[in-house]
């Protein structure tokens, strides 16, 4: 492999001929072979792309930077924005806590093009642009690589975790209202119970999830605020003044978002619990929907020997060995990102709570993990509308079967004959694999029109 | 141990004399010998006390309950709230996971008491109050538990939580104002830094609680809601029309608290999301207090060999075996609770997914770790508050010699000389053990005025 | 309340007359009102009481203490073993984490009983015993408390969750055996599959249980290893030279347990890997009960809407409304243990991973997790055997029913027709609501003579 | 794009041209679109080759297969596993919990690639290997990829991770070795104790890692067994007698592991103990290496205003604005694993805990999470060893000037002049901000020649 040599304040290091990156990048790559390369998320490196772009131009507005540099450092940040540098960025999340590597990524990237544009198209000896005195000006990693995490975590999360769970909750409350006039027993510790809609059921789901959703919500306000501007320790040394507003005001612009400079830039560089209550949010949602899930498959398993109450869409062949089979997979794939966001949860916590002094050091960790869970969320909660919840359908025959042949119907009675008069009948009832009307009028409670016209479960959702 | 005979609806069973439940509350004492016996939280025997006062109220005020009836089972629940009636609830938090048997031992206990009442003192034969037609009327166990748990949850975080945690930023930001301009040297990756004031790093720690104090506030209305009227799975069969509102406006005007009913009685029967919810909020605390506290204990670390940047109050004699020992207990003290907090809100997670159908059965569970994290924390704020924050002093003189000997107020000179040259300035003292301006004026980058123009800590906060 | 005077190293202190703490304890019981008072596990002053009498002993033996000293120690730590003394230990578990107060809980106690009876009955007014120089002679809290860990511990596995964990291995055992016979359909993915045998479904659990319990056996070597005699740092400073011998093996002798002294008592003083290896293994089988649990109550879900193929006990009337309800509150329960030993997990290994150069000081809340997961798991796996295991069932009836008409029985024509035509089979009598006799024959697949004698679930199992 | 048609039992579709994968890996390509593709890990599907050779083979020696279809299918086996076809197996972690999909992607590929072998190179027109028929032959989803799980992991373990962990836990003791006479003071709450050696220090942690390593061995054995031949639920169904032993010995062979028969394949589907219990054994090591590596920071922190008892290697640049800064980045990306693997193991729990009847389908979970914790832990534990702990040297000015100045070296004259005194003389050292000796003398307790003969930290470690 062809390679150059690049050097830092540390040593000189070999890079391959194809890559951009500098000496700090690759001194990285070496020092932390640790899982899969690359698995920094993508989209921080394209959040960098906004913020050293916003940074040359607040640095270029405040007479630190020439508007030849600002000009190039753009139009580098550019393509990493739109993702055609997404090669140079070889490096893990398992790195220093800070992101510091990262942010020499792309300090390195920048600056290491600019100057080969410099060379060929501007034939400027003269000009050079330095990856931590130009691209890197007035910012630290510790303030840009929290900003990093901010924009990353609250674009994922307007731009796909949202839209996906408001999907789902139409989708449920659709269900709802379809199934608003569909009596089926209610169930209460597995057992049989009194009844309820089916519909009543899913306002029960989309009420959850509506929960969840809000939860997010209440959390994106803290989220869209950014520390950047504090630089090393949230004091703002080497940053010039005015130039946090100046960048605030360009991100706002270009990503749209509405975002803001943080009151305490020290809290927000030594701690990341915005990310932490955020995801507590995203943990929720999972806590609800592995509720729904199970009560799905539960509610469709079968065909001949489970509940059966409602079919779900047959999406594939669910067996390699048992022909004719199909299972509930969007609920178990589901399941199995909420246990995983779960688990990120406990991890999020523990990295939030291990900064020390003015800087929190797990900060790819928690990000990494943040928006693995907001992506599976997201992409989860698309795949199991369109593909589960949309295609609900009641087994009408089941639903009635299991509703007529109820033990619980009883309980209507408590408010007319009492509690132990009604268990009396209940137990009898099943004692004798009876109905509960034969019981009623053998025990000389109630005679057969009494009995019908208390116990309707029309009456009772 | 003398005994009278109760039975149900399954069979009899032996009481102990001197207690008031009945068959159901012995039966689970007996079927349920795991853990500490009475572990069920008192709080949510107080909060039936309210519920049970409430709902008889409002049984009487739609024509289903005597006044009589009414008045004495008050009178009963007067006794409960008032904890007169402690030791008559003997039941685990590890019993079914509706709370049925603690809402049929409240029942038993007014019940069994109202009776003697009757008998002692009206000398009616007549009237005779049912655990389940008269205290149960109108309810079940699945929409009572819940509502008991929102209520007490919810008290537990106005009277308790909310008002510590308040105290304690009041502490943490008269520190910050207090500290405002005692310079010191900042810390990133745990190595020495820029310079930060030690009243910025406290207004970190006054930001991080102040943080989570809002997210605790912005949970509370989810948790105001109530289920109650909703009965066995949410539909209110056998609850009058009408009763869920005044039942809630009397638990309103008894409790001064912010209470209504919940929108979907299904979901909040079924899940306990806000549960969930507001225990998120506090581990989101604990979280910040465990960086808080571990900053804490490092800064007065010492008195020799550590940090020893502040002083904090000598509570005890730290130790058995070293004479003069003082630790930093309080710090110890609430990281463990915090612990606790983050390890219960993994359960609660759990617990709240486990939902089936109409009802959740972790209720107790989740109860039990949201009240033992909400009291946890409430104690610990307030101890570390009084016992630590409010008693911290600085050690102006280690926080000097610290400031004046480090190498990263090279930092300052980035923007003057480059990163390079800065760099080899701190190296170069690092080597030779000596300090910046010696080394900038001899590689000749600055000579002594500039230095000392330019590298003062005090324009570096 | 009358009170009497006493001093330490800082202050003066007022401590209720009828209690024998000193002022250490007094100080602590102040400084740390959290949560509960006295909710240090009592087991851990029991195992003080053993550890005390023991350095007594080998302190006397190597000449250190007198005999009459020894003596009149070991006689009130009999009392503290026996029980006697259990409402003189007021201290939380939210205290130092080292657990120092309730090491001097313990010499205070000791001293100041002991010069009491020296007062009284020896009348000897210059013999004295110090808590610290006598007490606490040549230990430290670090190593006492570690050891008094690892002892309650240990012998609460052996004399509680490992009895019951075995108890409930034969029961599931001897339900395997008995029904061996019993053919029922197979549910994967909730959904009918191929056939198998309720004792077949039985060994599966059998099988889990005893690979937890081979887990925590796994465990026990290390956890009886003890670091006493390391006093503060694991260095042994100030324990004479044998001390750490004499001692484990009076302890050997006095709780019949095989208990050694640790090869590093630096990792058993700065870490408790062994509490967090042992907890391990209760989470483990947690982890396998609540799969178990979950089984047993939807095998038994209905009576008339759900599975129905077992009955279990019917030990209390399941619901204050519902008449006749029985519920698997056994299964509910202990799933609740279950879910709290998983968030116990969670809580220790943070505490296990907070240590911090030679001390972990976390100790007190490792050891409260540990001993509440342990006696939870053993009183409910008691009470899970004898409540719920023993008394299961089966409900022929049910389970023929579903068996014959289950659709999954034709996988075993794969091996005969192939896959596809099976398939075909399978769907076609799902379609057309028939048997899959019935459709082999109508395609043409099989003739009835070669169906009956391949497809026979008696073979299948 | 070029696409073939493909159909199964439920419809037909569309497949890419230069792709060998079938109709039912085409379908969950689509209907599982979550997260990152291919995301299954790869470790999983090499697995998978193992077995379907093996497979193969036992099915031609039972007389099941043809010899010319066993020789095939071997053929595109080989290919699997030497990882030529790792384009092939496009599915992610996130689709049914039973892992079907992907083992129906293996059956597809060795299917197709078979036939177009089959057309190429014989012209047999005849010979056709079906996906179902002929490569899953004697097998299910359910066992074959519970087994690929049990291969992966144990692979990974004995591969990867445990030699990463040897390695280290030799790098420890070789310090320990080379520290053992270096005094220095010891520190607990992390405040100045008695002193211990940085050798001592060390041989903690080469203990605490030798621990989790014998845990991690404990497990290998459940790990080993595998629930081959079980088929769909345990049984066995449709795979002859002997198959079984005949893959195992096969197997066995191939990868020179000691793999064995499960003794209950219903277990060993229905659960995956084995993952969890190796997964704690993981996560124990983890939480060791927090407290170590939490240590190692600490102690190197500095250079001027930290502890800075030793050096850790100057790997990289520390900061983009801070020139001259080193940080302890090993350290910080080693505590970011292991939280992570601390999280993973609560998703693994959870996962573990959630099997039905005869199937837990959270499998893929189970394992994505596993190799992940496994290979971040192995990578990280060599990253560790190489660029950190070999490279510590103590930096013996600053360990020297601690000690002396320690007052905490008074303890050792406990035991000649008693706690009291003791603490006296500490407490005036430290108010009077002298010495020990100093105020010893002053206060009459001992004279300088006696000072000198008892306070002699050689003496104390």
């Amino acid at each position: 492999m062809n390679s150059r040599i690049q050097k830092d304040t540390i040593e000189s290091i070999k890079i391959p001929i194809n890559k951009y990156w500098g000496s700090q990048t690759e001194k990285s790559r070496k020092n932390f072979k640790i899982g899969v390369p690359g698995s920094m998320p993508i989209e921080i490196i394209h959040s960098f792309g906004y913020l050293k772009k916003a940074s040359a131009y607040s640095n270029f507005r405040l007479g630190k930077l020439s508007k030849e540099k600002k000009d190039i450092i753009s139009y580098v940040c550019n393509k990493i924005i739109n993702g055609k540098l997404d090669d140079q960025f070889p490096l893990v999340v398992w790195q220093t806590g800070s992101g510091t590597h990262t942010n020499m990524n792309v300090n390195e990237v920048i600056s290491n093009i600019s100057n080969i544009i410099i060379k060929k198209k501007f034939k400027n000896k003269q000009l050079f642009i330095h990856p931590n005195d130009d691209v890197n000006m007035s910012q630290s990693s510790n303030d840009t690589f929290s900003t990093a995490m901010h924009l990353s975590a609250y674009k994922k999360l307007i731009e796909n975790t949202i839209p996906s769970i408001k999907n789902l909750i139409i989708s449920l409350k659709n269900k709802s209202k379809l199934f608003s006039n569909i009596i089926k027993i209610g169930r209460t510790h597995l057992m049989d119970a009194v009844p309820i809609t089916l519909g009543q059921e899913f306002s029960g789901y989309a009420h959850q999830i509506e929960h969840g959703f809000n939860c997010i919500k209440n959390t994106l306000n803290n989220l869209s605020k950014l520390p950047i501007g504090g630089t090393a320790v949230g004091t703002g040394i080497n940053a010039p003044c005015g130039y946090d507003k100046i960048v605030v005001e360009f991100l706002k612009k270009k990503t749209k978002l509405p975002l803001k400079i943080t009151k305490n830039k020290f809290a927000y560089i030594a701690s990341h619990d915005s990310i932490v209550e955020s995801h507590a949010a995203l943990k929720q949602i999972a806590v609800s929907l592995i509720k729904i899930s199970n009560d799905i498959r539960l509610l469709s398993s079968g065909p001949r020997a489970g509940i059966g109450e409602i079919y779900i869409p047959e999406n594939e062949p669910g067996s390699s060995i048992m022909p004719g089979k199909v299972n509930p997979t969007q609920c178990e794939s589901i399941i199995m990102v909420c246990m995983q966001i779960i688990g990120n949860d406990v991890t999020i916590s523990m990295a939030g709570s291990s900064g020390n002094y003015e800087l929190n050091v797990c900060k790819p960790l928690m990000i990494y993990n943040f928006l693995q869970s907001a992506q599976l969320l997201s992409d989860s909660c698309k795949s199991f509308k369109y593909l589960c919840i949309d295609g609900i359908r009641p087994n009408y025959n089941r639903i009635e079967k299991f509703l007529n042949r109820s033990l619980m119907l009883v309980t209507v009675l408590n408010v007319h004959i009492g509690y132990e008069k009604s268990a009396h009948i209940a137990k009898s009832a099943y004692d004798n694999n009876s109905t509960l009307k034969e019981e009623a009028i053998r025990l000389g409670y109630l005679n057969s029109d009494e009995f019908d016209r208390l116990v309707d479960p029309k009456k009772m959702v």
